[in-house]
């Protein structure tokens, strides 16, 4: 019935039935299950989005958005009974400003696309995230994603300046003029990112950009410890200032994966409990060899490599992308993607791996992340489905003791929405729900994301 | 009523009548007029504000919030039968983490206290406004205020980690944990900052600080003509990079006037059409001299000041800083601050300067602004109030042609609420309104700021 109304609307090339569906919309890399979807559309336009939405809210039909099913929290894997919406058509790159350094684009733009557009104008999308290849602008929009780049550049909140977007009553806001500053009224844009598609469906952005950079110097440093990583960065942010862009710790265990799953050679002659991959941005005059000479001297680092060439650079970064191929190895896994203050991160590592192991048994796990930004990834194999449970209390029970977060970057979709109240407090999401219930009062975008208990009505 | 119920709450000492409230509980920095509130009420904690909001509430009764009432949109007056809530005694400074580069304080701090007690640990609070001595924390999260440093450090909103807030029905909401990453549902803050009090009412925060620099060149700079000032920015961007901190143009108008008021001599020797205070961040090697030296080869500059001293520095700083005295000259005026692209920024003041001249006979104004951020002020003198409509509707047509925006940094308030509409689309204000509808239903916190036709009901 909704897809007949559907059909009618935008004609039939764009409205698929469930057994039209291709397997890609029922899968992402968390290798969660999903439901039977009663129908898949693909608008080509923000008006087209509108009246998808219009039409399922007077049927009552619940929606799942989908960007480039990248995500890490399951939120874009339909469940049964709704109906998957695809923004993989608004992906038109419609303009790139020389001039000022800001881009035009559809949400379906994947990312790697959109900064290879940029690059070629001269100018640089300062955001950067392993799925680059496949992950979209409203999909990154949708979970604020962080990435690679944040310390230096800030989380994909950061470079929108302007958003267009369907709420769920099919009303279209836009606010797409290039303004750095606009304090009319309420900044709703900052409402819808980070809103994981319940608050309204993301369909163009204006995003700024950076000035192309002079160039990179990259090293890949081993730590005696993770006392040494703290005061290593420390130092690095005292000699380096704002050219400091990426420094992603590795732990052992991330390493030896990630040389056992690829073809990559071991980066040191011995292991090292811990490993970082720093990278500046600016002139390559020497200075990040400088600083590492300075922190070798106080007894920082264990040995360190730096890249001599645009090769060498691409393998150190080899190791930190082989995440993907780590967890596809994994039979079962979940990610976990948690926050603390960064001098504390290594405690947690420590406490975290010495109770799964005790107590429940668990040892096949990866850590690793974005640290200087105080972000913990934690890739955990698990034997089966009833562990799950047992691994998130241990570790966000060690979290929450640290007064951390349960998701830095990912969000809670579905696989953390249990886990929200030991972040956020009762007032907090009752404040979240109230402007659920005032933007998607019928539950319609993204039914049961975020909320438990929630069903569209 | 209201104030018996305040005073069994939170006892005598802090519960005005009307006629006990002091005069500056009146005054702000536009000359606006106010009405006869009810009382005054001043809250010494978060606590005590979620009490006064509940009894609030129940009554009925609108509430106008107020921080250091330097506002320039009017909002912080009382308008009759409002009860007036001030922040002032919120302002403790809880902490200075100088580990992390963190600070938690109290909405009612001042600015300038704020600053010193981050100088203090080493640290910098990196935004500045000339109303430093009086505004408030609060009051600059609730209009999301810009000043010198928008360019290289962003707005308020760049520097707010955490928050705490007590929303109309007393419910308190806070999240202060120093998280530089925290992806877990709504991120709240950012819809309260900027809202300029209508959305809930700003406790405590929990700011970023930067470290502290190591020094400073500035200079002043005169310029041929518009087209000139953008060149100038083009190449010192391009040479100081991420140094280049502040650049703020003053028109011929605005020297001279700073001028006519102060004690400060004309800056060159003869007028010219525009200048710059330029300032940079960082070491004090010259680069802001070399980067002039060639500005000056292409013709760019009529005259250029580098500052050899402290003192001296602090004397650019001080025309910029006369705009508060320009204005207190003026009998009747108004504070612009629209927005449009720096390049039209140029074009936009002409256009209007000869506008207004030919077709209501006003020519005292001065013009000014943080350009780099497309962000112009005009101080505007006004023979009549009857003037005011006629005056704002030459400049806000101009500014809607250039695609402009009404407002870049002081907010709506009560000034601007009929030009809305110029900048934002009726759709996008009804999402406002229906934010405003969810969490303040009975238009009990600012009534009639941002929106037109509101009564607390
Ligand atoms: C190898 C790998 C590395 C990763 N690294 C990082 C990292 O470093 N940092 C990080 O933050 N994330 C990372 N991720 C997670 C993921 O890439 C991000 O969450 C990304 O932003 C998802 O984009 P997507 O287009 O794939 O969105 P999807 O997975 O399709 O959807 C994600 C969420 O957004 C919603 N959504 C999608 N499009 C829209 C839209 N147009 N409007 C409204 N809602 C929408 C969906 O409903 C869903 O709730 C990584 C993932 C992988 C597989
Ligand atoms: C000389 C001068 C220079 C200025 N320069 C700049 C500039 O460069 N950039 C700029 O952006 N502004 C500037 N301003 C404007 C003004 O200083 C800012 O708007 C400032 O943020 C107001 O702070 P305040 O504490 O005085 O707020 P108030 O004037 O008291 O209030 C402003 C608004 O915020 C609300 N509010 C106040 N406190 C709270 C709270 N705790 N919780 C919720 N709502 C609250 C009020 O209700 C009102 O709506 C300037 C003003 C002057 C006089």
């Amino acid at each position: 019935m909704i897809l007949a109304a559907l059909r009618a609307a935008l004609g039939e090339a764009q409205v698929l039935g469930p057994d039209a569906i291709a397997p890609r919309y029922f899968d992402d890399e968390t290798g969660g299950t999903h439901g039977a979807p009663v129908g898949l559309v693909r608008p080509g336009s923000t008006q087209e989005v509108s009246e998808v939405l219009r039409l399922c809210l007077a049927a009552g039909q619940a929606v799942v958005v989908q960007g480039g099913r990248t995500g890490l929290t399951r939120a874009a894997l339909p469940r049964t009974g709704e109906l998957v919406l695809s923004l993989e058509r608004l992906n038109r790159i419609e303009d790139v400003d020389a001039t000022s350094g800001t881009m035009t684009l559809g949400a379906g733009t994947v990312l790697q696309v959109a900064q290879d557009a940029a690059a070629e104008a001269g100018w640089r999308l300062a955001v950067d995230i392993g799925a680059r290849g496949s992950c979209t602008i409203g999909g990154m929009i949708a979970t604020n994603a962080g990435g690679h780049q944040v310390f230096r550049h800030g989380m994909m909140r950061a470079h929108v300046l302007g958003l267009e977007a369907v709420l769920a009553d099919g009303s279209v806001v836009s606010a797409m003029q290039p303004m750095l500053k606009n304090n009319t009224g309420y900044d709703w844009k900052h409402l819808l990112i980070g809103a994981e598609g319940t608050l309204g469906v993301v369909t163009r952005a204006l995003l700024r950009l950076q000035p192309g950079v002079a160039g990179h110097e990259t090293a890949l440093c081993a730590l005696p410890d993770y006392t040494a990583l703290v005061r290593l960065l420390a130092l690095l942010q005292a000699r380096l200032g704002p050219r400091l862009a990426s420094f992603e710790a590795m732990w052992d265990d991330f390493l030896s994966q990630a040389v056992a799953v690829s073809d990559l050679r071991a980066p040191f002659e011995q292991a090292w409990p811990c490993c970082v991959l720093v990278e500046t941005e600016g002139p390559e005059d020497g200075a990040l060899g400088a600083a590492l000479e300075e922190a070798w001297a106080q007894g920082l680092l264990g040995d360190a490599l730096l890249a001599q060439s645009g090769p060498e650079r691409a393998r150190f970064w080899a190791y930190r992308d082989a995440i993907g191929e780590i967890t596809r190895g994994m039979a079962l896994f979940e990610p976990f993607d948690v926050g603390a203050p960064t001098a504390q991160i290594g405690a947690l590592v420590e406490a975290i791996r010495a109770r799964l192991a005790q107590e429940l048994g668990l040892t096949r796990m990866v850590c690793f992340g974005h640290v200087a930004d105080g972000n913990l990834h934690i890739a955990l194999e698990l034997a089966c489905e009833d562990q799950r449970h047992a691994a998130e209390a241990v570790i966000y029970a060690a979290v929450r003791a640290a007064g951390g977060t349960v998701s830095a970057e990912h969000g809670i979709g579905l696989l953390k929405r249990g886990w929200l109240g030991h972040t956020r407090s009762a007032d907090e999401i009752a404040l979240m729900r109230r402007l659920r219930g005032a933007l998607d009062p019928h539950a319609i975008l993204n039914p049961g994301r975020i909320f438990d208990m929630e069903t569209p009505r």
